[in-house]
Parts: C-alpha cells; sequence; structure tokens
C-alpha cells in the first residue's frame, strides 16, 4: 500500500459511527414504509446529457468511463448523479408501464458532486428520498403529507430537533408577476439568499444584479418576511395589495397544507414566503429544514412540487417530494460528538476460550445463543483470559460467556460492566433486551 | 427527456423487486451481525494506482474524474473500486490506530467493473462481504468459521441451496512445489478453469500454456480431482506420494476448516482440490460456492484467506473473508421470476376518501394505524370507490378501511382478497401477522 490517505471530500465512519448511521437509516426506512412508500434503488450513473439539463450543477458533476474505453462505445457520455431526483424522473418515464400510479417511492442512496468541501457539503453523501408522481393530476393532499411524513420521521431519530420551513412557488411567481418583475428565476434566486446575506444584503442585490426598482425590491422583502405558524401569512399577503391569480392558487395550496396539519406538528413547521430553493423545477410548494441549534449547517431536509420535471411522451406527470441529507445531519453530529453509539460491534456475548480443545464447544455454545437472536462471538484462541476480557471491553461487547467454570460444570456468563458472574444455560440465558443490539443516541451537551 | 434507456450492464429493479433485494440484504445483514461483524462502509473511489495493483482487473476499472477538474486536481487518478476486499485493505491501514483487533467487520455495497455484461455479470453489482483482520497471527479458527457463517446467512434467504466448496492454496502450492512447477501462480490459473474446460481440455493447456510435462500435468489433475465431504480428502492427497512442508500446512489446516462443520452443514460444505479462486492474494483457505440448479452462473459467493493483503509500517496484517454475490443471486433469480415478492408497497392499508372533507379524518386515521406498526397509505382524492379500490389491488395492498362506513358510524376494514368487511377502531384492529409486510419467497417450480 503505497498511498493511504482520506480523499478530501468522501468521508468515511468507524465501525460504531456506522452502526450509529445505519440506525438512522433504519429508522427513516421504516417510517418511509409506515407510509406506503415502496424501495427503489437507480444506477448510480445516468447520461451526462441529462445530468447537464437541471439547475446550477453543471460543474460539480464526475463523470465516469471506463479506464480502456475505446472511443465509439456508448457508455462514454456517463456521469455519477448529483441528486435522487433526476434519475428517479428518468426512471419514472423508463418503466412507467410497469409501475402504479399514484407511485410512491424512497430512495435511501449516495450521491455525488465536486464541489468544494466545506463542512456539511461532501462530494459523497447519502440521501433519503421520498416522491409521489401521479398521472393526470396530483391532488393537493401530497403536498400536506410531506410535512406529516418529515415530522414522523425526524422526530424519531436521535438528532436534535428540526424546523420545517413551507412556502409555495406560485406564491412568489404570482407576487413578483403582480409588481411586473421580468426575470422571476433571477430574483428567486437572490431572494433565496435571504438567510445568508440578510435583508438589506438582497435588497440591494434585487436593484444591482435583478434590476429591480427600490419599490420592487422592497415588495419583494416585505413578502419574504411573512412567516406564521398557521395559514394566517395569507391574510398578510393580501394586506399587500398585490392581484394575480397564480398568486391567489399559491395561497391556496399553502393554506391547505398548513391547515392539514395536525396539533402535534405545531412546533415543527411554519409557513415562510422567504424559501425559494434553487431549483428550477420547482412549480408550487417547497420544503426546507434546518436542525435547531444548528442552523449555519443550511438545510437538513428540501424538496418541493415539481409538475414538469417527469413526462412521458410530452405529457407531463407531476409530483411532490423531499430529500433528507443523511450524512450531513451525521457528520455534524459525528464531528461534535454528538451521536453515539453505545458499543463498537452488534456482538451481545463473546465465548471466551481457555484451551484449544474447548472451540468446538465455543462454536457450539455460540451456534446455540444466535438461533435464540443473541449476536455473539467466539474469541479465536485460547490466549490469556484478561486479554479476552479486555477485548470485549474495547468493543463495548456487555457479556462474557465462560465454557463449564461453574462448580457443577454449567457455563458462566459475566457481565463485564458489574463484574456479575453466574450460571448460565446456552438454551435459556437471555440478556436485559436494552443490551440485545447497540444503542445509538444524541448526547446532550 | 431525451435519451430514456437502460445502460448495459447497470441493472435496475421494479419496487416489487426492490422489496425482495432489501429482503435479502436484511436477512444477510442481520445474520453478519449475530456473528459479531461491525458493519462499515468504504468511499466509492479508491487511488487508481491501488486498484491497478491487485490481480486481473486493470482493464475493468471505471476512472472518476470532475467534469471541470483542473489538470493538477489530486484527485483526478480515482477509479470506482471493483470489489469491496482492496477498499477494506486500506480502510483498515488507515483507520487502524482507531480500531480493534481482530476487526470483524461487514461491508455491503455496490462495486463496479467494466466488463462485458452478460448473466451473472453486471458492470454495477452489489456485494456482501465479512472479514476478520488480526494484528499478529489470525488463527485458522477464522477461517473455519466462514462457512458456518455462509451456512447461516445462506440457508436463510428465500434461494435455492447453495453448495460451497473449500480448499487451501497451500495444499496447491506445495503440490506444485513438490512436482518442480515453477510458475505456480499460472498453473493456478490454468486449474481454476477446470469447471470451464474440464479434465481434458486443462490437461492440455497444462502442457501447452504452463509448460507442464504430461506426467506433471497428470498429477495436478489428479490433485484437482479430490472431492470429500469431510476431512478424508488428506489421505488421498498423500496416496499421491507428494512431499513438502507446505503441502503438510495446508492439509493440516484445511482439515481443521473441514472437522470444525457442525453436522447441519454437511450437505453444504464440501473439500474439493481443484478450487483456486483468481486473485493473488489469497495464501490459505480459499471458497467458493454456487447454487444448485444455477451452476452455469459462476461463484454466488467466494473468498479466501489472505495473510499479506493488508499491511501497516512493513507488517502484515492477515486477514480471511469471504463476500456474497447479491446482484448476481437475486439477477438470476428475478429473470427467472423465482423469486417473488407478495405485494409492490410496504402499505398494509388504504385508508379510502369519499368526500373531501374525510381527508383530515383519514391523515388521523393513518396516523393511528402507522403508530401502531401498521403501514398506511392514504388515497389522496375522493374519486370512485371503485378505482381507489382497484389501486389498492394493482399495489397488492390487501386492506382497504372506510371512514365511518358502518350502520353505526363505525369505521369498516376490507380484506380485498376476500372481500370480508367488518367494523375496525384504528386504535386496536390488527391485520393477521402475515399481512403485516410484504412476505418474499422463492416460487418452486
Amino acid at each position: 500500500m503505497s498511498k493511504i490517505s482520506s480523499v478530501s471530500g468522501f468521508p468515511e465512519w468507524l465501525p460504531e459511527q456506522r452502526i450509529a448511521e445505519q440506525w438512522v437509516i433504519d429508522q427513516v426506512r421504516e417510517k418511509f414504509e409506515l407510509f406506503g412508500f415502496a424501495p427503489i434503488e437507480t444506477r448510480v450513473v445516468e447520461p451526462l446529457d441529462q445530468l447537464l439539463k437541471q439547475g446550477e450543477t453543471d460543474k460539480e458533476i464526475y463523470v465516469v468511463r471506463r479506464l480502456h474505453a475505446s472511443e465509439d462505445e456508448d457508455n462514454t457520455g456517463l456521469g455519477l448523479h448529483y441528486d435522487l431526483t433526476v434519475p428517479f424522473a428518468r426512471y419514472v418515464s423508463q418503466y412507467r408501464g410497469q409501475l402504479q400510479f399514484p407511485l410512491r417511492r424512497y430512495q435511501i442512496q449516495k450521491a455525488w458532486r465536486g464541489e468544494r468541501p466545506q463542512e456539511g457539503r461532501y462530494r459523497e453523501f447519502t440521501q433519503a428520498d421520498i416522491d409521489v408522481v401521479a398521472e393526470g393530476e396530483l391532488p393537493i393532499a401530497a403536498d400536506a403529507e410531506m410535512p406529516m411524513l418529515l415530522y414522523e420521521v425526524l422526530t424519531s431519530l436521535p438528532i436534535p430537533p428540526v424546523k420545517l420551513f413551507v412556502n409555495n412557488r406560485k406564491i412568489l411567481d404570482g407576487a413578483y408577476r403582480a409588481i411586473d418583475v421580468v426575470d422571476v428565476t433571477g430574483v428567486i434566486r437572490i431572494v433565496d439568499k435571504l438567510a445568508k446575506l440578510g435583508s438589506s444584503g438582497v435588497g440591494q442585490l434585487l436593484v444591482e444584479q435583478g434590476g429591480l426598482s427600490p419599490a420592487q425590491a422592497d415588495l419583494c422583502l416585505k413578502l419574504a418576511e411573512i412567516r406564521t405558524a398557521d395559514s394566517s401569512f395569507a391574510d398578510r399577503v393580501r394586506a399587500l395589495g398585490l392581484s394575480d391569480p397564480v398568486l391567489d392558487k399559491g395561497l391556496h395550496e399553502l393554506t391547505f397544507v398548513m391547515d392539514a396539519l395536525h396539533e402535534g406538528t405545531k412546533d415543527f413547521a411554519v409557513a415562510d414566503l422567504s424559501i425559494a430553493r434553487g431549483f428550477d423545477y420547482y412549480t408550487g410548494s417547497v420544503y426546507e429544514g434546518v436542525m435547531v441549534g444548528h442552523e449555519a449547517l443550511g438545510a437538513v431536509c428540501s424538496g418541493g412540487r415539481y409538475d414538469n420535471l417527469v413526462s412521458v411522451r410530452g405529457k407531463p406527470l407531476p409530483g411532490v417530494g423531499v430529500s433528507i441529507g443523511i450524512s450531513r445531519i451525521i457528520g455534524r453530529l459525528f464531528k461534535r460528538e454528538l451521536l453515539v453509539s453505545s458499543r463498537k460491534s452488534p456482538a451481545c456475548v463473546l465465548v471466551v476460550i481457555q484451551s484449544d480443545d474447548q472451540r468446538r464447544a465455543a462454536f457450539a455454545t455460540a451456534r446455540t445463543l444466535r438461533a435464540r437472536g443473541i449476536a455473539t462471538e467466539t474469541y479465536l484462541e485460547p490466549t490469556k483470559l484478561g486479554k479476552q476480557i479486555r477485548y470485549a471491553d474495547q468493543k463495548g461487547i456487555p457479556f462474557v460467556w465462560f465454557l463449564g467454570t461453574s462448580p457443577d460444570g454449567d457455563d458462566q456468563v459475566r457481565d463485564i460492566r458489574s463484574g456479575d458472574q453466574f450460571s448460565a444455560d446456552p438454551e435459556r440465558w437471555l440478556p436485559p433486551s436494552e443490551d440485545l443490539k447497540p444503542h445509538v443516541s444524541l448526547r446532550s451537551t
């Protein structure tokens, strides 16, 4: 091994961290499935021309080609996907005849972007996405389901609370149109920087880069400053005196989404008219969540409604979805040592051996314990007992099993945390349920 | 979407197939953890020079680079990993100070090889690997554990039975040395084609390409023809009259591995002295499993002992491991429609709605059912009931929930398979346990 080093932006975790990451992913998956979302996985590559068509990510794409590819090989124009939405849109078009609509799918996979690595921004990262896509109309009820689902998923994780901001692009589009903004997308991109640059910074940009008059910029900012915990945002928008049918539609949709939220989500989701999201393909609801106390990290989940991203033979299939940034969340928590696993191994029991001829008995005992669902490792050689027990301790394996050590020849098991040791039968013994598997938790600071 | 098409060798599955794949992966993972293997995941890229050092895979590597990378960027020499062993070896070296040895890790990830796609050979595929790596000596007990673990894993899956062939490279190395073979690796590679080419084909190659005399070739073939269900292979090797200390060590090790197997594995593992495995880095035990009735597919699991693959500051860390070819197994079974999921959605219940004002009640009922672990979807609009029920039927969702339809205003639930319908309370109703989640099974032919 000549060159052993990290590759910047491609994070790797220790086993105890991977246990925590899997715990998080398992929880996410369980909740997704409870909502009736079916899993899919897409290949990691997409044709380059597809990847280059969407949004602002052209400079960040990784190209993939065979080392000895011939020039005319059709696979030369491939790149790693930079999100899971573009591959999903392609998947829906490609397999449409074999899918049932409305299609509810989840997808937990890695994606790659060649951006400059920094905290919360990796070049290789894992995302957990859900989307609903319909043939014909997709009711606004689908948009209302997203915050409910995010609430269930995110509150089930051992992470700090997440605050979700919800908006609707039609409100922005309609309001900007009502005040005669020409480059709506350009203005949306500038307003999207509000959290970063503040009101005055964005106001200045709107005039200088966006070409707005000070009065137009002022209205954009007034709109962006509206944030309510319920659907009262609508009255505040109407108070601005704007009139536009698309604006009205947006207000109606966002009102539906906010009104559908149940009591439990009161502190979770708020309507925030500054939220825009960068991608061009959003046409209605947009969502963006931040981890409370970690706002500078940026969005840990986001998504929205896209009515024209997926199409088959010219006919669009409307969709709505959200994405949870698994790597961004756990990367931050690992760095701060906030997300911790109770052990470095799934093993609950280590069977120790004191002579070569105990090996077969050790294997048999381990087999018995495993058949009863107790994760068990056997020590591989009869070294000093102290060394074997220290090994269990280092990995956080809570129980050590001794073969035939009791006065009447029974096996014994020791809780190495307390030192308690007692006779035990591998056919009957059970650890306390909280010791059966590693436990992952958020450390309070 | 201009170009919607498959990319040759990059398989994708429908939701019901992905449910089956996840079922398989979950089972594998559960068994790995029962044996006390801890999870890790490595980045998908490795430095190209590392990837080019091992084995015969140089032509098959995918190079990865940023679309707009500058020439001097240090990330330009990266490739996608073609297996999980080389990245694992690098991981162990890189994080050694933070790991506990013997390290028992599992890793279930994709890998990429630019080979010509054919059945069972994908360019993108998922593997499930386990390895044990020690500082200092790694006892032969670790080699003996691999077939036991493979037995537990593979018999728990809804796949045809697997037959495992076990050999030891030292037997081949020692025997070939005893008959004065010069290019041991070359001869091993030829003998490895026995299943493909047959005795006479290999015999001819050994003479023509391997440069052996007919007598040497004959002994190589005689050795390769030894296959026993227990450790009686050793007597048959000794009967060939060969003498070499490395051969003796190999016989001793393989005897240990075969003798450690318990009764249950009798039909599972056999000693087969023709098994060699292609990679150069194996130094002792080698394993290779085929699916009974699908032998032409090639190995569905394989691995071996490598004493010199992993090293830190010139000191080797011996290891042993096996890899299960998830994509190869399920790809074959999907193609033959042998591996099937009972439904296309994780949902157990579909809550239907008959008017717009039932939406909030539908969301609340779904929430109650989900909180009790019952995967529930709500239909998104009050279309014709027949359409909503047909949708449940198409996805294989077994139960449809009606809000307040009983004469006394209670909810009702219908098993759409039998048509049975009865009053139900979302706080109390439970589906039969076999209906709670999709069931994945091997279809008998």
